[in-house]
C-alpha cells in the first residue's frame, strides 16, 4: 500500500479516560493501554493504521511532559523530531494548531495533515485507509474535511454531523458539512437516525495546513499569531524561551468550537462517509461490546501480569473481567457486572453503573486520593 | 467472675475454613482471622471467654506445626507447655484425646475438660459462662456433656442433638441426649424445629478426662492406648521420639463418631441447651449476617492494612465487602453481592453463589495452584 504524497498525521496524546478508572488513570491513561487485548496499545494501534499512509517519518505526536517517554518507549519508529511536548493542556485547537503550524513551516502550507485521536478503536484497516485518501483528496480542494462515522445506533454519547450536500469540487462521495450537534438526547438520537443525514463525530480532521492557519488567522488571530511564533522557534535553540513566554497565553478552546463549527457554516467544511467500525471506548460497557466473549463472558487481558491465572466465572453471563493485577480472580453468580482488578483500586459494578465511575474518580480527586487515581 | 475448679479447656484449632477464601487460605486459616471486626480474631474471642473460666493455666491449644507461631503469637498467655502440637493431622479425637490424656496424666483423672472449636462466634459472654459451668456440673456427674445450641431457623447446614429424658443426677437443665442426627434435608430440618427437641449440634463437649479415657479405652482400645504412651513421653525427653513413632498410627476418626454417638446411644450423653447466640461461620452468607450492616451494606475490617481508604459502595445494598488489600474499593449498582479483596485473591460472588468457593478452591489445588490457596 503506498503512502499518500504530502500527508502527515498527528495524534493529540492527552486525557486520562476517566470513565475506564481504574484501569486508566493518570498516570497510565487509556491511549496508553492495550483495552482491545490485540497486544498493541491504542496509541500503537493509531500508529499502525497511519503509518501506511504517511510513511514512519510523517507521523508527530502531541503529549504532555509526564507522558513523553512512555509515548517514544512505545513508538520506538516515531522520530524524536515528532514528538511535540505541550508545557501545558491547553485543548486540541493549540495541540492540532502546533502540529499544522510546524509542518507549514517545515514542509510548507500545501501540506496536507490528518488529526486522529491516540484512543479510539477502528475495525477495518482497509476501509480506514480509503476513507483517508478520499479525506485527503477533498482537503487538497480546500476543504477541512472530517470523517464521518456510520451511526449504527442512536447513541446519546456521541456529537453528530449533519450532511448537507454533494461538493462538485471534491470526491463523490463527500458532502458539506450543515452542522455539529452536541450529544442529542434518546428521541433526537432516533430522528438522527432514522433520517440518514447524521454521521457520528469523531473528532478526525484532514486538511491544508496552510487553509487550516487561514481560517484560525481570520478567526482567532491572536492563538494563530503565538502558534506561528512557537512554529517558527521550534526547531531552534530558541524553542524553549518562546513556549515557556507564548504557549501559556494561548486560547484554551476545542477545534470543533474554533474552526469546525465557524467554518462549516459558511460552507467550509466537507465530510468524507467511513465504512469502518468505529468506538472512542467511552466506558466499561462501550469496551465490554468491543471485546470478543470468551464462552459467556468477556476477559479483557492488558497484557500486565502475563502470567496472572486465568479468571474463574462460573454461573454468570455478559460479565467483563479485567484481571490486571496478577491475581486469581473469582467470579460467581453475577450477570452483566464489570470486575476490574488492578493493583492500585478494585472497580466492581454492575454495567448500568459502571459510567458512575468518573464521578467517583472527581470525588476522590477532591477527597485527595491521587495516589489511586 | 470466679473460674471453676478443675475445669480445664482445649481450643483445637485447625481446619482452614475453605468456604471464607480467599480471606481464609491454608496459610492464613479462619480461626486466625478477626472475622467480626472486632479487633480480636476468633481464636483471640475463643480464649477471652474461656480464660475466666479455666484461669490463664487452664487453657491448651491444639495445632499444627505450621501455625504454632501464629497461634502463641496471638495468645501470649498462653503457657507453651499448653502449645500441643500435632506431628499431623488425624482428626478430632486424636487432638482432644491428647489434650484428656496429658491433663490426665497432669492433673488426674477426675480433672474436667471442655472442647471449644477455635472458630466460632458466640454472642454472649454471661450465658457462656452459664452453660459451660451447668456442664461441667454434669460431667462431674459422669456423663460426656455436649452444649446444645437454640435451633433459631431449619438450617441445613448443621447436624442436630435430639434432646431425651432430663437426668435425675445432674442440673436441672441437662437431659439425656436421645441421638445425634447428620444435617439433614431442609423437610426434616423444619420437622427438627417444629419438634422442639432438637438443639444444633457445635461440637463442643465437656467431660471428665477419666471418663473419656475409659470410654475410649472401651470404643477405640489402640487409639487409647496410643494416647496414653504420647502423653506419659509428653514432658519428658522422649516426646519426639514417641510422637515420631506412635503418632502416625493413631485411627483418624471425629470424636462425634469415636465417643459421642456410641455413648449416647447407651445414655452417657448429656446435653445442656445453651441460651447464647452461636455460628459457625460456615461462608460468607453467614458471615454477613453476623456482622451489623454501615448503612445499607456491610464493611468487615481484618485489620490487615488499617489505612487502606474507605470502600466506596453506591446503588446498592446488602453486599459484604472485605477490603483486606490495602487498596480503593468500589461497587457501584451490586446487591446482596460478596467482594472479598486479598493480596493474593478476589473474589466477587451473589450471596447465594458464594457458597461455591469451597468447590472453586478444591479445583484450583487439584489444579495446583497452591499459593493463592
Amino acid at each position: 500500500m503506498a503512502s499518500i504524497p504530502d500527508f502527515h498525521a498527528v495524534i493529540p496524546a492527552g486525557g486520562a479516560g476517566t470513565r475506564l478508572w481504574p484501569l486508566s488513570r493518570a498516570a497510565h491513561p487509556k491511549f496508553l493501554l492495550d483495552l482491545t487485548g490485540a497486544g498493541r496499545t491504542l496509541l500503537q494501534q493509531t500508529w499502525d493504521r497511519l503509518a501506511p499512509l504517511t510513511g514512519t517519518e510523517g507521523i508527530g505526536v502531541v503529549t504532555g511532559s509526564k507522558h513523553a517517554d512512555a509515548v517514544q518507549n512505545q513508538l520506538p519508529a516515531l522520530a524524536p523530531r515528532n514528538l511535540w511536548i505541550e508545557p501545558g493542556p491547553r485543548d486540541s485547537m493549540a495541540a492540532i494548531g502546533l502540529a499544522a503550524a510546524l509542518l507549514a513551516h517545515r514542509v510548507g502550507p500545501d501540506s496536507i495533515l490528518g488529526s486522529f485521536a491516540a484512543d479510539h478503536v477502528i475495525g477495518d484497516q482497509e476501509e480506514f485507509a480509503a476513507a483517508v485518501r478520499s479525506a485527503v483528496e477533498t482537503a487538497r480542494a480546500g476543504y477541512i474535511v472530517t470523517l464521518g462515522m456510520r451511526a449504527t445506533h442512536p447513541s446519546t454519547a456521541f456529537g453528530y454531523i449533519r450532511a448537507g450536500d454533494a461538493l462538485a469540487d471534491a470526491t463523490p462521495a463527500a458532502r458539506a458539512v450543515a452542522e455539529f450537534v452536541e450529544k442529542p438526547d434518546a428521541e433526537t438520537a432516533a430522528e438522527y437516525l432514522a433520517s440518514g443525514h447524521y454521521f457520528w463525530n469523531a473528532g478526525m480532521f484532514i486538511f491544508r495546513t496552510g487553509v487550516l492557519l487561514e481560517h484560525l488567522a481570520r478567526l482567532h488571530p491572536q492563538l494563530h499569531a503565538g502558534l506561528v511564533e512557537i512554529a517558527a522557534a521550534w526547531d531552534t535553540d530558541q524553542r524553549a524561551s518562546v513556549l515557556e513566554r507564548v504557549w501559556p497565553s494561548l486560547t484554551k478552546i476545542a477545534i470543533d468550537h474554533a474552526i469546525a463549527e465557524p467554518v462549516a457554516a459558511s460552507g467550509g467544511v466537507a465530510v468524507v462517509p467511513a465504512k469502518f467500525a468505529w468506538d472512542d471506548v467511552g466506558d466499561w460497557a462501550a469496551l465490554r461490546d468491543l471485546i470478543p466473549a470468551v464462552g459467556e463472558n468477556t476477559i479483557l487481558r492488558t497484557g500486565d501480569f502475563p502470567d496472572a491465572p486465568e479468571p474463574i466465572i462460573r454461573d454468570g453471563a455478559a460479565n467483563l473481567v479485567v484481571p490486571a493485577a496478577g491475581r486469581q480472580v473469582v467470579v460467581l453468580g453475577l450477570t452483566d457486572a464489570v470486575v476490574v482488578d488492578t493493583p492500585g483500586a478494585l472497580l466492581v459494578a454492575s454495567r448500568e453503573q459502571a459510567q458512575q465511575v468518573k464521578e467517583i474518580v472527581d470525588a476522590l480527586r477532591a477527597g485527595g486520593s491521587a495516589e489511586v487515581l
